[in-house]
């Protein structure tokens, strides 16, 4: 099932995607209620999506499926050639930050150039949504956890992100998490880690590789964080960025108004944002 | 005003504290809609505080006054002699990470040793609770944006917080961010950088100092952080530790199973917590 978020005069809403039809869950509830609650829900929404009266998507409508999730977390240096581009070591233990909470994007939302954060680059990345809450979760059975996947990207502001030591302000943006366009069930993607990734701007493709070469899989990535918090329903994991991005091109090349930044997964759709300068 | 959340037969609720009585708001919000919409609520919760029936407090059952923040964001090496101690260079720019909002603690509840993190140490903090939303906050209305101050401990796993030069997984375990005991409301916090603070472990003081220390005060925190990001009803920023800190001891002493950990702020009451093995 492709679970989305929608704005529907002003209200925020929980739908279900089939083709290009968006059909209403009926439901009042947010969408990390209705995940917490999913071994309840779920035959009703496979009821209404087979039932229930739907009207031509809108991808403008679309929020973050997860509009504000509990926590952010992010994964970095995770694929070979964005640690080599880096210029740094493959890191021997998994390196993790936050996104605030508020940096949650919508997928055709605009992504902001900020007034005092210029520097702005892009991060296609494969996004986990937590299912069932769990702590100390291993690896072989973090797969249980994940309620599905989306696209992402983990817009970076690069002087904030390198102004200390501590990437998180950099990383944490209003408009830098976006991610979507919808949820795709676990159990619509046989392997999380054998999925075509590619980010576009203004149609030049600049990032374009696949899950296989994550450094720690989805699994391995579950296990670690979990050994530390209770990871709950909702709660979303950016699982890292392959090469090809702007901060590493010679000149580097950053986003600006106007840009129209692109980026896919295949299966799990697209999110399509312009860059816009902040007021 | 004092306020706080409470448990009521496994029911989170909004009390007004007022000597060592509570209060119940009567309201059903969470405390961050409460917040959110204090303008309207203020005078509700006063006439309740002058007439409501009270009862006598037990400390027991406070949580976290924000259960559940937006976002928690702390500062690090805040204090000279904290940065003394930590041997390194006065910071020229704030240095941010984020606690993992499930960190968020009740002010008397348990705090866990990891099964995988047994390194714990103390911070003791003053802890701002946003009011007022915004984004570019400039220093000199800072003031205008904080709904209140607590007593708070940025409870931190040490190994973890360095086992990558990424803090945030070392200072985002289950339990590690008490705060509390209420929020005061700014208004009768006369002058937040003027408190003294303490931290005592099993009855020795470990931390003793003032918040006029402080090498960013809160109005530049605030500045800072809202360059970056839309700080919301609720958010939650701890300011900062001075010095004292166990990993700095010699040898250093880390907290274990059955000590008790205090933390005071003159005029915001305490924190004290015992501290657990995690099952």
């Amino acid at each position: 099932m492709k679970l989305a978020t929608y704005r529907d005069g002003g209200v925020a809403k929980t739908g279900i995607i089939v083709g290009d039809q968006l059909i209403d869950t009926g439901l009042s509830q947010s969408m990390i209620a209705l995940i917490a609650d999913w071994t309840n829900l779920r035959p009703k929404l496979e009821a209404a999506a087979a039932s229930g009266s739907s009207s031509p998507l809108d991808p403008a409508n679309l929020c973050a499926p997860v509009p504000r999730p509990g926590k952010i977390f992010a994964i970095g240096l995770n694929y070979a050639d964005h640690i080599a581009e880096s210029k740094v070591e493959t890191p021997k233990d998994q390196i993790w930050f936050a996104k605030a909470s508020t940096s949650a994007n919508g997928p055709y939302d605009p992504i902001l150039v900020g007034r005092t954060g210029p520097y702005v680059d892009y991060e296609a990345e494969l996004v986990v949504v937590i299912g069932k809450a769990g702590k100390h979760i291993p690896a072989d059975r973090a797969h249980e956890h994940v309620f599905g996947y989306c696209v992402g990207n983990d817009v970076t502001e690069r002087s904030w992100q390198h102004r200390t030591h501590q990437w998180t302000l950099g990383k944490s943006f209003d408009t830098h998490g976006p991610f979507g366009p919808w949820i795709t069930t676990s159990d619509e993607v046989s392997d999380p880690h054998a999925l075509d990734i590619q980010c576009l701007v203004n149609g030049d493709v600049r990032q374009a590789s696949n899950t296989r070469h994550l450094v720690f899989n989805v699994w391995e990535q579950i296990a670690h964080l979990s050994q530390a918090m209770t990871l709950e329903a909702g709660d979303v994991i950016f699982t890292g960025t392959p090469g090809g991005i702007g901060a590493a091109m010679k000149p580097p090349k950053f986003l600006k108004a106007g840009d129209v930044l692109r980026t896919e997964i295949a299966g799990l759709g697209v999110l399509e944002a312009t860059l816009e300068a902040e007021a």
